[in-house]
C-alpha cells in the first residue's frame, strides 16, 4: 500500500519556528517515526512539501496514478484555495485532510476549508499524531 | 485505562434511519466491534447516550472524576450548544470531538461546532471509524 | 387513526400568559375542543408537553413507532435545535409543524425553523385553529 | 360566503411543469375539487390567475370590496415584492397566504416573505391540499 | 411648465386605508389642494397612478418627451425596482422623489431606495406636504 | 428555426440614453443587422420588448409552445425577479440569457441574477455582439 | 416664527472646499438669500455653525426652548451620531433634516441616518435649495 | 420576602474550574455569605443549580407561583435560548439577569442574551458581587 | 472614598423629556437622593454632565488622578466612541458602566458597548437604581 | 490573428474527471475541433494549461506582447485570486472569460469572479461551445 | 516649512499609560527627538493633542491656511468619524496620516479608517518612529 | 545591513501599465534611485520580483537566513494569501510592508491584508517613497 503525504506551505518549518503551535519535532523527525510505524505494515509511505498552490495540485493529479492513499495537509491554502479543493473532487483516490493544530482555536478565517466537503475524512488538532491516525485510518480499511 | 464514549441526540438510532447518510451499523454493533478491538489493549470502554443537552453536560462533569479519556459526539447540539462548549472547557480529562458523516460537505449550520475549540482534537467524516480513530489515540498516548 | 399532539416549551402556560398574543383559552380546553371535533372521525388524540428539549426528541422517536401522524409546536426550540429538526427528518411518521401566533409578524430570529425543511407541511397565525388545520390535513390524506 | 382564490406568477403552469415539485394535477382539476368540496358548505368560489405583480394588487383591492375571504398563492413575488405585501397590509378581508411547495425546503431567497406578516395565517407544503386546508380555515371561522 | 405626478402601487388608497400612517385625505383632496396652490405660478400639473411597475416605466419614458418635470411616489416598488432605478436614470427630465410617511422610522427594508441616486432631491416623512414641496423645487428652479 | 429575442426594462431606449455605457445603435438597427446576418442560416427572428415584469413571463410560456430557442435580457428585472426565474426554470425551450454591457464591472447589486441558473448559458459584456453570439450559439448546436 | 438652521462639521467651509459636489456660494451667501426670500413672511432666521457634536446637542437642547422650528444639517455626524440623534428625539420643537447633496449618490456609510427617524421630515439632493424648502415648509404648516 | 437564586450549566463547578475566570470560592461558599448578608433584612433566600434548559424553564414557572422575586445566571443556555427567555417574558415575578464574569470582554457570541430584553435589569462582571448587587435590588425596591 | 458620577449627552434632560422611558425624576432629584443615601457611609458623591464626547474623556483621565470609582453613563456615545472606550481602559480607578433603561429591549445599534469590556461591570435597566447598585458595589468592595 | 488560449487548475483532466459537469471531451479533443473550425478563417491557435496561479500571470504578461487575443478560463482561480485580477486589467490586449459549466447553478462561492469586470465579455454554462463563441467573438470584431 | 503634528484621544496619556502597547516614552519625549532630528533641515514641528473630535476639525480647517503638511493621529476616532474624513478630504496641504501600534494586529474595529481614503500616504505600526517616518515623507517631497 | 525587496504580481509592470495608479517610473528606476540613496548608509540592497505566491514563500524563508531587513509588496496576494501571511509571521527578520497606491481608496477587497498583523509596521499610498520610508525604517533602526 503506497501513501503519499503532502504538505503545503511552510510546513518545512516544522520543529524551527512557531514551536508553541506546532512541537519542537521537524518534519524529518516525524516522518522517520511514521515510517518506523506503519514500515511493518507493508505501508510505503512518500513525502512531499512544497510552497506553491499549483505544486499541490500537480502532485495530487500525479498520485491519483500510483498511490492508494493521499493525506494532505494544505497548510494556508485549505482556506483559500478553490483550485486545489476543485483538485481533490477529482480524485479517484482517497484522500485524508490532517492539520497539526487545532483550527477552531485560532482565527476564524481558519475555521473554513474548501478542501473538506470532498475528502473521505478530516483529523485536526493532535500534532503530529495527526498523520498518524490518518495513516492508521489506510491501516483499517485496507 | 477508561474511555467514556458519549453520544448525543438521535444517535440511538443509527443504523435504523437515514442509512444512506449513516450506514447500516446499530450502535450497538459499532460498540461491540470497538470493544473487540481495543480490550486487548487494557482499554475499557464506556457508552452513554442521551437525547438531552443538559444530560450531556451532567455525564461530562461526572467522567472529569474518573474516565482517562472521552469521545464525544454530540450530534445536532454541536453546532447550537454554548453550554456543552463549556462544559467541555472545563474538563480535565482530554476529550476527542468526533462525527460519523462528513459535516464539511454538509448544511452550513454543521461547520461550526461550540465544542471543537476545547477538544484535544477532532475527527469527523470516517464512518464508524471516527470513533476508532478517537480511541486510537488514547492508545497512542497512553 | 392515532395522532401525537406534541406541544414544546412555556405552551402549559396557554390562555394563562401573554393572552394578547396568544388568546386566552388554556391547553386543556383546546384540547377538549379538538376531541369534540374529530373523534367522531375516528381519529385518537394524544397530547404531551414538555420543557425540555431532549425530551421532545423522545417523543417523536417513541411516536414514530405507534403514531399514524404527529402535530410538533415546539416553541422557542423551533429557532434554534438542530437536534429536533434532526429527530423529525428520521421520523417515517408525517409530521405538521404548527404555531399558534404569527411568527413572521414577530421578532427576526422566529422567522426560520430548523423542523420546517422536514415537515410535511406548516400552518401558523391561525391562533388554536393552527391546531384543527393541522388535523383536518390528517382526515382529509387519510 | 364569497372566496377569492388568488394565483400569482407561473402558477398557470401547474400539473405541466416541474411536476416532481408541484405535482401532475392542473389547477382546473385542482379548483374543481376545491368547488365539488365547498360548495356544499354554502361557499362561493373565485378563481383568477395573473403572471402581473401589479395585477395582483389590483384584484386584492377590488376583491377587498366584495369578498369575505381571500386566498393568496403569490408565487415568485411572495419573495421580492413589497408592493403587494403593502396591498394586504391595507386589506379589511381577512387573506390566508399558501403554497403548493415546503419552501424551507428550498432555496433560501425563498424563505421569507413579504405578505406573512399581514396575513390572517400562512400554510404551506401540503401539496393542492394547502388550498384546502386554507378555504377549511375560513368555513370553522364562519 | 408642465409637472407629472406619478404615483405607484397602493397609493390609491390614500385616505380610505391606513389612515394612521398616511392621513385622511385622499389623493383627489390632495390634488385639488396642489392644483389651487400652484395653477397661479402657471404650472400644469397631470396626475397618474398605476398598480403596475412595468406602466410606471412607461410613463416615466414618456413624460421624458413632454414634462418639464417629474414628481415620483413609488410606493412599494421604490425598494426594489432596479428597472424603475434604470429608467429614472435614463432620463432627460428632473424628477424629485417623494413619500409621504417617514420611511427612515419605518421597517429596514423600507430604508434603501433605487431611485434616489438618480433622483434629482428627495423629500419625504412632511404627508402631502412632500408633494407640495417637490413643486415648490421646480417653481423656484424655473 | 424560430428563435425569439425577448428584451426587458427600457431596452427600448438602446441608442438613445446613456449611449456611453449602451453604445449609440437603436434595437432597431440591432435587428436589422442580426437578420441579416441570420437569415441565409434559415434562423427565423421575432423581437419582442416590455416594461412589464409580468408580460415577460407571459411571452416565456407562450414561445414554449412554438420557439425553438430563446435569448433573454431582462434588463433590471434580471437582478430582483424571482418570478421570472421560475418562469425560465419551468421551459423546455433552450434559452440564452445575455446582457450588452459588462455587469460585473457596475453596481454589485448588478452581479447577481435569478436567471442564470436555468439558462443554457450565460454571455454578456460584447455589446450588441451579446446578441450575436447567444444566435451563434443556435446556430452551431442546430 | 423664529427658525433656527443648524450646520454641523465641515459646513463653514461650503463654497471654499469641493465646489463640485456642493457649489461655489458660500454659506453667508445662501443664509443672506434665505433671509432675503422669508424675512417677507414674517420668519427670522438664526444660523449657527459647529464643528463639534456635542455642541450640536447643546444647541438643540437650547433651541428647543425657544424656537419654532429647526433645520438641521449634521454633515458627517448624520451618520454616525446615536448621541444627537437622541437629541432630536428628546425635542418637542419640529426639526427638519436636510442635505445638500444627493447622499444616495454617495458611499454607502452616507446612506443611513441616526436623525431621520425622529425628524419630522427629509430633505436632501437640491443643493442650497434644500434649505430653502425645509423653510417652505415651515412656512405652509405656519 | 422569598428569593430564588437559580444558576444554570456548569455553575456548580464554580471555583472548582477555570478559577481564574470565575474565582476561587465555591457556590456554597457565596450562597452561606449571601444568606448571612440578606436574613438580617427577612429576606429568604433559595438556591437551584441544573444542567438542563427545560429545567429552568420548569423552575422559572414554579417560582413565578411563589417567588417574590428571582435572580437567574443561566450561563451558556443565555446566548442561545429563546425558549428561556420566552419563559421569562411570560413571568410576573420581577427577575435579575446576573453574570459573573464580563461577557463583554470574552466571546462575542455572549454578547447576545435572549433572556435581557424580558428581565427586570442586568448586572454582570462583578464577580460573585453580582449576585449581591442583585439582591441588593429586590431590598431596595421592598 | 470620592465617587466621580460621569453623566453623557442628554442626561440633563432625565425627568424631563421621554419619562415613558426614563422616569419624571431629574438628575439633581436623583443625585440628592444618592448623597442622602451614601453619605452615611462617609462616600463622597461628585457629579458632572456634558454632551461633548471629548469632554467625557477628559474628566475620565482627570478623575483618574483623585477618584477612588467612577460611574459612568456614556449614553448615546456608549455605542459608538472608540475613544471613549479607549480612555476607560486606560484608567487605574475602577469603573461602573450604567444605562437607566433596558438597553436589550430597544434599538440594536444599543446594544453594544466600546466601553463594557474595560469596565469592571455593567449594570442596566433597574432606572435611577442602576446608580444606587453601582455606588452599592463600591462601598461592598470597599 | 492569434490567439492564446489560456486553462487554468485541473482543465488538464477535462473529458477524465467530473464527467457529468464538464462532458467527456478531453481538451485535446476540444482543441483539435475549435483549431479545425476556425483556422479556415486564418485564426491562428495557441494553447496552454498550468495549474500555477502565477505561471497564468505569466502567460498573460507575455500573450500581452504578441496575440491579438486572449480567452481565459481561470477554473478555480477565478473567484479566489486578486492577482490574476490586477494581470487582466493591465492587458492591453482583448480578453474574454470563459467557463465550461454554469457557475451560476454551482457552489455560492462560484458566483463571484476577480477577472470579470476587467475582461471584454463573459461566456459561461455553454460546455466547450464556451470556447466557440469566444472565438467567434474575435472573427466578429476582426 | 511648517508642518502640524496633531494628535487625537488620549495620546496625551503616551509613556503613563497601556506601556506595553505604546511604549514608554511620553508625548513631550517623542517630540523633543523628532524636534532635534527635523530641526536642521528647516523644519519647523508644531503639536496639538486634543480629546475632542470637533477641535480636530477646527484645527485641521485652520491649519489649512498655514501648514505646509499635516501629520494626524486620530486615535480612536480613526475608526468612527466620517467628519474627520470629510475635513480631511476637503484640505489643499498634503496629510499623512500614523498609528503608533499595528492597527492590524488589534481589535477589528480598528481596522478600517475613515481618513486613509483621503490621505497622502498611512504609516502605522512602527512606534514613535511612525512620526519620524511621517516627517521624513515631507523632507524627501520638500 | 542586507535589506531584501520583495515584489510581488504584476509589479513588475511599474511605469508600464496602469500610469495613473502607479506612475511611469520602471521598478529599475525606483531601485536604481534607493541604491543610490541608501548605498552612502552601507545598507545594501537585493530585489526580487515574482509573480507566483508559493515563490514569495520560498523566498521569505530563505531571506530569513541572511537578511536583516526585508520590504515585502505582495501586490494582489495581500488580499488573499493565509499562506505568506503564515510566512511572515515565521520571520525571525523584521518585515515592513508596502504599497505603492492608496490602498484605503480603492475597491473594499483591498482593505484588508494577511500580512499586516505579523509585519514589524505597514507604509502604503506614498508611490514609489513607499519603499524609500521603509528602507529609512531600517536605517533609524540600525
Amino acid at each position: 500500500m503506497k501513501i503519499l503525504i503532502l504538505n503545503g506551505p511552510n510546513l518545512n518549518l516544522l520543529g524551527k519556528r512557531e514551536t508553541s503551535i506546532y512541537g519542537t519535532t521537524t518534519w524529518e523527525g516525524i516522518f522517520q517515526q511514521l515510517q518506523k510505524e506503519f514500515t511493518p505494515y507493508r505501508m510505503q509511505l512518500f513525502s512531499f512539501q512544497t510552497n506553491l498552490e499549483g505544486e499541490i495540485i500537480n502532485q495530487l493529479q500525479q498520485a491519483d496514478t500510483w498511490a492508494d492513499g493521499i493525506v494532505l495537509n494544505a497548510g494556508g491554502y485549505t482556506h483559500t484555495s478553490v483550485a486545489i479543493g476543485d483538485a481533490v473532487k477529482a480524485l479517484s483516490t482517497p484522500l485524508v485532510e490532517v492539520h497539526i493544530s487545532n483550527l477552531a482555536a485560532r482565527e476564524s478565517y481558519r475555521h473554513t476549508s474548501y478542501i473538506s466537503p470532498y475528502a473521505k475524512g478530516v483529523i485536526f488538532g493532535f500534532g503530529p499524531e495527526s498523520y498518524t491516525l490518518a495513516l492508521h485510518y489506510f491501516l483499517i480499511k485496507k
